[in-house]
């Protein structure tokens, strides 16, 4: 069942091009164009079957468009959608894949004066150390979590019927979709992603400028190696994430001192008890959370 | 070639028993005597020819003994330690395999008005997910590292006849030995091990107490599994090991918040260029680190 007549992708890349082939391969879309800057983006994609037209030119690429991926770094994806948005027609549906939302919707709404009803913001919780058209599978969003957002009390709200279609879409390419609003997805992602990357990296910036003869590294083990993994995650994406969403990040930053504070507490009073209170609480969230993610991950 | 003839174990465990283990193995002691608060394991411990001879009563376990290795829990290590140092002559060596230092060499100043020459205090960067006798094994402490206390500075210093003898038995059952002080042990451990685990606690503490209507772990995936790995060590253990090392590790802290901090002004003055510089940095340590790692661990 076709889902969209014409999909285009704008920025065809890890994102977008998985996206592109995991459609095609459901049969849920007829055609799929793709527009990139980068010229030889747009031959692989081709070549590798991820994209049926390629287009260099971003008003020609939209024309007769019914659905719309913005799959461009995060620093584009707000200039991108406004121009794709100011093109089209308000029956097209105009989605995103970026980390942050409250960024693109603050744009939206400088450059519109809201947020247009065929905006359908959304974040596939996704991902892969590769990046690139050459990495894209037509597997990458099996069992995955998308995020599309839905705010009640948005003024107009998000298009109902595209909102559906979009949805569609992203189950038809194996994911589970939440609807959240913009302030929850930034919350609960500052939570989940944003925080946890930035205590990675300072952390690792603090041993890494240890200024003493000893290079800690040296003592460490498997435990600092995963504990630093998202460490290692691109540079330069991760400065426009983490600055997408400064404000929530900054709040969770605040949250995450004072429970710092509490078990500072507790080991400066040698208070043993409550410490393992909370160590014991922690194993049992961290545990159930694994065992969740196995299962949601290998059914 | 034997280095000492008659090895006495104190709590006969994962750690303990591995190296009982290895050690035969390895043809480099005479006899092993295993010594446990709990007839079960000195049981099991026989029985799977971990040691040769098991004794309930602590003074007769040490009788004869050339090496003593006290591997109990972190909580009576300092206690079993004052007590095998005070039933033997100065000329038997007494190491241990704890994780924190600076607490054992306190209470043995405390109660012998220095660290005795004879006490050769040590720690085996080496683990697993299990515990107990029944999870050693011959190769616990292949490749890995293990540090020995020498402090130059130390009145009287360390016996060094012992603690070569010692380091020998390290390297004869596979691991590299490093010699540092009793503080510089204490602080690369906080760095690399202890505050790590603190901080993974303090986070998933947040986020399974964020008390909103969303539960923030459905939107987690690998990033944050990895992430918070430690924080489902055993909460007993990792009390003891953060309650003694507290003093290293409160530092520890200090220096963290104000990398933390460091980044937060970044952030807040839209400084992505200083961001990424440090990301960068950090991409490359941590990217040395992993390679340095895999390179040891797999030789």
């Amino acid at each position: 069942m076709i889902i969209f007549e014409r999909l285009v992708i704008l920025g065809v890349g890890l994102m977008g091009g998985s996206l592109a082939l995991a459609a095609k391969k459901a049969g849920v879309v007829g055609t799929v164009v793709g527009w990139s800057r980068k010229e030889a983006t747009l031959q692989t994609a081709l070549a590798n079957g991820v994209i049926d037209i390629a287009e260099a030119d971003l008003a020609t690429a939209l024309k007769g468009a019914d659905c719309v991926v913005v799959a461009t770094p995060t620093i584009l994806a707000e200039t991108i959608m406004i121009q794709a948005l100011d093109l089209l027609p308000a029956t097209v549906a105009v989605t995103d894949v970026a980390s942050v939302k409250g960024n693109i919707a603050d744009a939206l709404t400088a450059h519109f004066g809201t947020v247009p009803a065929n905006a359908i913001l959304g974040h596939p919780i996704a991902g892969s150390e590769q990046s690139g058209v050459s990495a894209a599978k037509d597997d990458l969003y099996q069992h995955h979590r998308v995020i599309l957002i839905n705010d009640s009390l948005a003024e107009p709200q998000t298009d109902a019927e595209l909102l559906t279609k979009v949805s569609q879409l992203w189950q038809a390419v194996g994911a589970e979709v939440f609807e959240m609003s913009v302030a929850e997805h930034d919350h609960v992602l500052a939570l989940t992603s944003h925080l946890p990357h930035l205590l990675a990296y300072a952390l690792v910036a603090q041993l890494s400028n240890h200024n003493e003869s000893v290079n800690v590294f040296n003592f460490a083990a498997g435990g600092l190696r995963d504990f630093t993994r998202i460490a290692s995650s691109d540079p330069r994406m991760w400065r426009e994430i983490l600055l997408a969403n400064k404000t929530q990040l900054s709040s969770s930053i605040d949250d995450f001192e004072q429970w710092l504070a509490q078990l500072r507490v507790m080991l400066d009073s040698n208070d043993g008890d409550a410490l393992e209170m909370v160590f014991n609480d922690v194993k049992h969230s961290r545990d159930n959370f694994v065992a969740e993610l196995a299962a949601r991950t290998k059914k």
